[in-house]
């Protein structure tokens, strides 16, 4: 196990009705003048931003709105934030979404007390000095934001899509009501699901050994996707398989299951050039690239992907041929991702293969790799693409 | 799943060599004047002593030392140290050792801002309005105290055994090295994995249904546990084993694998009368009640039961004959421990049958029951007392 330091300090205050006391945590964390940071109109009119601000008001708490986040968050909303944020001397964020709200609330957190330009901690990976604090009323089980310091920004100018990750950028405290996921679409519910089984994967396939503790717990999660996800796809209004997907979603991103290992995000790389590029949501982006990323790299390792297909697809060893077991577990995988209502090609995703040059292009390999599970250059990032462009069941 | 909040905002710094920066985690918390608190001679003979104070003084933080905690740790010598922190003007607490250092100064943390008794707290669960900070450098994995807010004091008169538990005495940081836990006498050793695989089923026996993800997380951890121990029992200086153990045995009590779901702790109460009485290892008094508690209670869920048969254990479901399952479980369990080297009866842990009695008598049930995953009566307390007293392979 490699050395490590992990300090996941969010209070998570999860169950029925627990967005009633968003007002409650807000003073808790010494907010008074709060953001409420959303995205479409659907949490207007669901009455969720009225039940929000009605529990702010309760506790004298004032506030300002600022709607409008997108998939795929841009630069563009996080400027008007930070300006509302400063003109409005607000001192807390208060998201009420999933990964875009509380990404885009990170980003703003970072830029409002800080000179420059926001932008410049994704480009540089530069280590922030101060940060406003943030809440958390989470919607969707998928990006595991309301549990990690990461954020993911898309620059308009260029369709750039970079991360960024601090342990400032934590939230103060996190809202959990599965009730409030229960009116998803399925497609929304399952590109979460795909979302939180890649942060797994990506922990998953790392070349640490002997790291059996974060590997059973990884499975763990993974294990509880593969029963509950089908359920809540069948049953929307299912509350025990929406509460375990979505504690599930908050553990495989705080990374209480990913320390002391190398860890990949080639996936999650490759993939933002695709939602980058067709504003394809990130879950569906993951399921067609994440299997072909496995069926690419499975080499490196096979007897680590046919632990997986053992462990979590239930497949039966092949001591002769373990690579045999592990493709298994790879065509488990993206069977169980079209079950759901996953693309698992580029047709289905909407992406073009003749655009293969344009995303190895703009991912910026270069001569050099990509560092990983398994390094990556420019040749193997676009076999991975084709693999991911014409794959079938 | 049951509604819940959690907050395990504690700092993990792990790995080798970490020992050497707790004064750079000192600093970083607060402290100026620090008091710490270890055990028996042997963190002082190791040089483990030495080491923490050069980095304590490396960092120009002041210090007095406070040794001789014992295990089963008693009331007299937290008074020693509030009596010590107040005259010294002690700002944060600093425990070098496992389960009995740091439940001791979580009680010192409690006393020292407190007018009256810090038993008052054990005695009644009240809530604190302050503590001191503590700051942990483990140096077995066992006990779980450097992730929870939980803490178990001895009274000396009469042999009193009480827990108490707040989020507010959780470790601002725990300094985590595997390899301080490789001197550890093999005994202790296993000791501490049957405390660790405890802490999971008290949690993993719940009323609670559908809670696939911390079902999941707790099979993970435990495992890990059936993996490794056995490792570590043969070769004491298998860091990687070391190094599974002691994270599983942060995450097997931190609760971010029992979170919404009823928990049981009955194990833990009929245990803490065989080491008040008899004053043995708290994880040896454990591994013999544990599965004597299981044998007892398996019929109030035997389904449970036979999960963990075949998901821990590796038993195959017998689909005619559920409770045959349960029961191979409860027997590979109770081999586990003897294997590596626990007693499994009254005998080999040095009690006796004739005392059943008084120890249920000392548990205080009287005519009532006590609560958890199957209620019980005191001559459920007696008979399953009874089933360890004679329990065999």
């Amino acid at each position: 196990m490699d050395n490590f330091q992990f300090c996941s300090p969010t209070e998570f205050v999860f169950g029925k009705g627990s967005e009633n006391r968003c007002g409650e945590f807000v003073k808790k964390y010494g907010g008074h003048k709060v953001l409420v940071h959303y995205g479409s109109g659907s949490a207007v009119r669901s009455g969720l931003i009225d039940r929000v601000t009605a529990s702010l008001k309760a506790e004298n708490i004032d506030y300002c709105l600022l709607g409008g986040v997108r998939p795929n968050p841009r630069d563009t909303k996080v400027y008007e934030g930070i300006e509302l944020c400063r003109r409005e001397n607000i001192d807390m964020l208060l998201c009420v979404g999933g990964g875009s709200v509380i990404d885009s609330a990170k980003a703003i957190a970072l830029g409002v007390p800080y000179s420059g330009d926001f932008w410049d901690f994704y480009e540089t990976g530069k280590a922030p000095e101060k940060v406003l604090p943030i809440g958390v009323v989470l919607t969707i089980a998928a990006a595991g934001s309301e549990g990690s310091g990461d954020t993911v920004i898309t620059k308009e100018n260029g369709m750039l899509k970079r991360g960024y990750g601090s342990d400032m950028l934590r939230s103060k405290f996190s809202i959990m009501d599965p009730e409030l996921t229960e009116t998803l679409p399925a497609y929304q519910t399952a590109c979460g699901a795909a979302d939180i089984m890649a942060h797994v994967f990506e922990r998953y396939f790392t070349n640490t050994e002997e790291v059996e503790i974060t590997d059973r717990l990884c499975e763990a999660v993974l294990l509880t996707m593969v029963k509950e996800t089908p359920r809540v796809i069948a049953d929307p209004h299912c509350y025990e398989a929406r509460a375990n997907i979505m504690w599930a979603g908050t553990v495989a991103h705080n990374n209480v299951i990913g320390v002391g290992r190398s860890q990949d995000w080639n996936s999650h790389g490759l993939e933002h050039e695709l939602s980058g590029l067709y504003d394809c949501a990130h879950g569906a982006g993951l399921a067609v690239i994440m299997p072909a990323w496995m069926e690419y790299v499975r080499g490196h390792n096979v007897m680590r992907f046919a632990q997986a297909a053992v462990r979590v697809w239930g497949c039966q060893m092949d001591f002769q041929d373990p690579d045999r077991t592990a493709l298994e577990g790879i065509y488990k995988f993206r069977k169980f991702l079209h079950e759901i209502g996953m693309p698992i090609n580029f047709a289905e995703l909407g992406a073009k293969e003749e655009d293969i040059p344009v995303l190895v292009e703009k991912l910026g390999v270069g001569s050099g790799k990509r560092p990983g599970f398994m390094e990556l250059s420019a040749e193997d990032v676009a076999n991975i693409y084709k693999i991911a462009a014409r794959a079938s069941l």
